[in-house]
This record gives structure tokens, C-alpha cells and sequence, in this order.
């Protein structure tokens, strides 16, 4: 069986234990080592991370890294990809159930939150594109449209059904993407709000608007 | 009279030429400099800018930007500090005239999208906070309370006068200042939209919601 550590595994002395190696495939190896990427992307910074600091993070070392992803570059990919291929499945006609424009926007909304509140999904939002390669980059403004384009068919949906009032469909949706985008520079997994939470009360937000009925 | 090239200039070859150096005050100057410099974080990115790339934007020498603002950093803190100071201002109790919680925070978010729009408040909101000293991050953090605290009490402020509907205070606010900010990530001079406008429909949109009345 091979290690979680890969074929030049050395184990950092001062860093944490390495997850067991047992029954791990090589998809929760990439897995682990893309989330500890991530996270150090997201508390520290694109900048300020070394690929040290993510093998130190694992307690593998830095040939094991460059064998199941690549260098700092292709780990900042891999984990945009990540984020960006559930963002995409996530506004497909098949993962949306509701009936009306409103019940589908609604669940658009869940998911995408839900996504935004992962690491890659933080890590996302959090690194500034111009630290991309060409291709990612234009992975990334292909499903920011595709997102962008759902949520307007179903803001216009939801005016042709009845369920939603006729506004500035642009503006409406860039207000909903800016503030949903937005849950990824503040939120925490150790905060008292779950994801789902979080998903409701900015829906009744968008949904009910501020004016008293 | 002093130049606006300061002390050490020289004039790059092939940039554009500089601006005339009649009546422009130090003030100018250096507001000219940091509009450039915000201008180029914006465009191509913190890291991928250069002091070298700013200076021939200006058509100024390298020493003239170190005379006048400093290094790279301090051209991004001075830009930063320009956004934060009007930022601070414009939820000052001075500036909002308004009666009603309604009123004052619709005048807060015209403000507060105005200063958005311009390239220093782009800046603001598409450079990381890593790239930031400890000083203007802690002013970053300070001003990013201070206008949450007022949204806070103008949302709190409107439901106790009547004129807005009770929600989720924090999450209203979350989405509010999120879609403001996400303004920067799309806002460009040339659109068709002025800042006005877009503040007026970014408001109808939180005002009014999504539901039909």
C-alpha cells in the first residue's frame, strides 16, 4: 500500500502527525493536501505562503506535494477548480428542483453559499485572480457568467410566474452574487451560524428587502 | 517654482508626457501619483505592479514617486488611507442629513457607493489586506467596524421609527456592505451607469426585495 506521504516521503520533525495512510486513495491524498493549501492561502495569504508552509502543514514534504499536485501555482489551481466545478454543477437544471423562479432562485442561493462557506470556496474569493494561470483564470470567468446568467433566467422566471417583482434584473443580481460572494471574507467554520443558517437569513434578506410590508 | 517631477527627475523616453507642473500644488502632485499608482493595482494586480511601471504611467522618475509618496507600500497604504478617510467621513453623524432610519442609511449607501467607485476605493477592495502594513490593516479594520456599527444602528434606527422592517440586523448588514463592495470587482468608468445611478438601484434592490408586493 502506498503511503499518504508518496514515494519521498520525509516527516517533519516540529509539524503535526501526517493523517493515517491507511485506506486513503489517492483522490483524499490530493484532497487533504488541497485543503491544507487552501486553508494556509486563506489565513496567510497567496503571497505569503511558501510551498514549505503547506508541506509543513501536513508534515510531508515538499517532493510529495510536487507528485500529487504541482508546485504553488497548480495547488492554487487545483483548489479554484474545486470551488469552480461545484459552483457550476450547482446552477444545472438538474440541481435545482424548485417550481417557480423564486423556490429555484432560493435554492441557487443555498448551494452557492454553501459552497462559498468551504475553504476553496474562501480561497476563491479570497486570492485575487491576477495570481492565476491564463487557463484558470478563464475557467473562472466562464462559470462567474454561467452563475451570473442562471441567476438572471431565473430572476426573469421569476417576474414571467408571478413569484418575484419586476426590478433591475442586472443590479439585483449583482447585488445577490456581491453579498453571497462576500460570506467568504468573514465567515468562519468555528462561528456560531451554519452555512445553511447563513443561507436563510441572507435569502430573507434579498427576498423581503428592507421596506416593512 | 517647483516641478512636478521633484527634485531627481528625469523624464521617461516613452511614456506619456508629464502633466503641465503650473500651479499644481504638492497636494496635487501627489494625489496625480497616487491615482496612477491605484489606478495600476487595479489594472494589472498589487504583485505584477512595479514602482518602475507606476513612475513611467506618470512619465515621472523613480525618485520623484519615492520624494513625494515612498515605496510601494506606501503608495498602496496612501491610496488605502485616501478610500478609508472618505469612508469614515461619510458615516459621520454630519454627513447624513436624513429623518427617518430609511432616509439616513439610503444616503449612507449613496455615499458609501460613490466612494466605491472611485479608483481608490477599487483599490481598497481588490488588493488582499495581506499586502497592507499593520498599521493601515488595523485602520482597514477600524473604518470596516466603524461603517458596519452605523448600518447597524440606522437598520436598528428604521425599525424602531417605523420606516424599515425587522430582519436579521447582522445579516442585513453582511449583505449590504457586501454588495457595495463587490461594486469594485465590475465598476468601470467607461460603463453606462454613473455611480448615482447605480447606488439608486443597488437601494431598490435591498429596499424593495425580491417578492412582489
Amino acid at each position: 500500500m502506498e503511503s499518504f506521504s508518496g514515494p519521498d516521503a520525509t516527516t517533519s520533525d516540529d509539524g503535526p502527525p501526517p493523517p493515517s495512510p491507511r485506506a486513503r486513495s489517492a483522490e483524499a491524498r490530493r484532497d487533504a493536501i488541497l485543503t491544507a493549501a487552501a486553508t494556509a492561502f486563506v489565513e496567510h495569504g497567496y503571497g505569503a505562503t511558501s510551498v514549505d508552509d503547506i508541506a509543513e502543514r501536513l508534515g510531508v514534504s515538499k517532493p510529495t506535494l510536487y507528485y500529487h499536485v504541482g508546485g504553488k501555482q497548480e495547488l492554487l489551481g487545483a483548489s479554484f477548480t474545486l470551488a469552480l466545478d461545484a459552483y457550476s454543477d450547482a446552477v444545472e437544471d438538474e440541481a435545482v428542483s424548485g417550481v417557480t423562479g423564486r423556490e429555484r432562485l432560493h435554492q441557487v442561493v443555498q448551494k452557492y453559499v454553501e459552497i462559498t462557506t468551504t475553504v476553496h470556496g474562501r480561497c476563491l474569493h479570497r486570492v485575487p485572480d491576477v495570481e492565476l494561470t491564463p487557463e484558470v483564470r478563464d475557467r473562472l470567468r466562464a462559470v462567474k457568467r454561467k452563475v451570473d446568467a442562471r441567476i438572471r433566467d431565473l430572476l426573469r422566471e421569476g417576474v414571467r410566474d408571478g413569484s418575484l417583482r419586476s426590478a433591475d434584473i442586472r443590479m439585483s443580481t449583482f447585488a445577490i452574487s456581491g453579498a453571497m460572494n462576500s460570506i467568504a471574507q468573514w465567515y468562519a467554520p468555528s462561528g456560531k451560524l451554519s452555512p445553511e443558517e447563513i443561507a436563510e437569513r441572507l435569502w430573507d434578506s434579498f427576498a423581503e428587502g428592507l421596506r416593512p410590508r
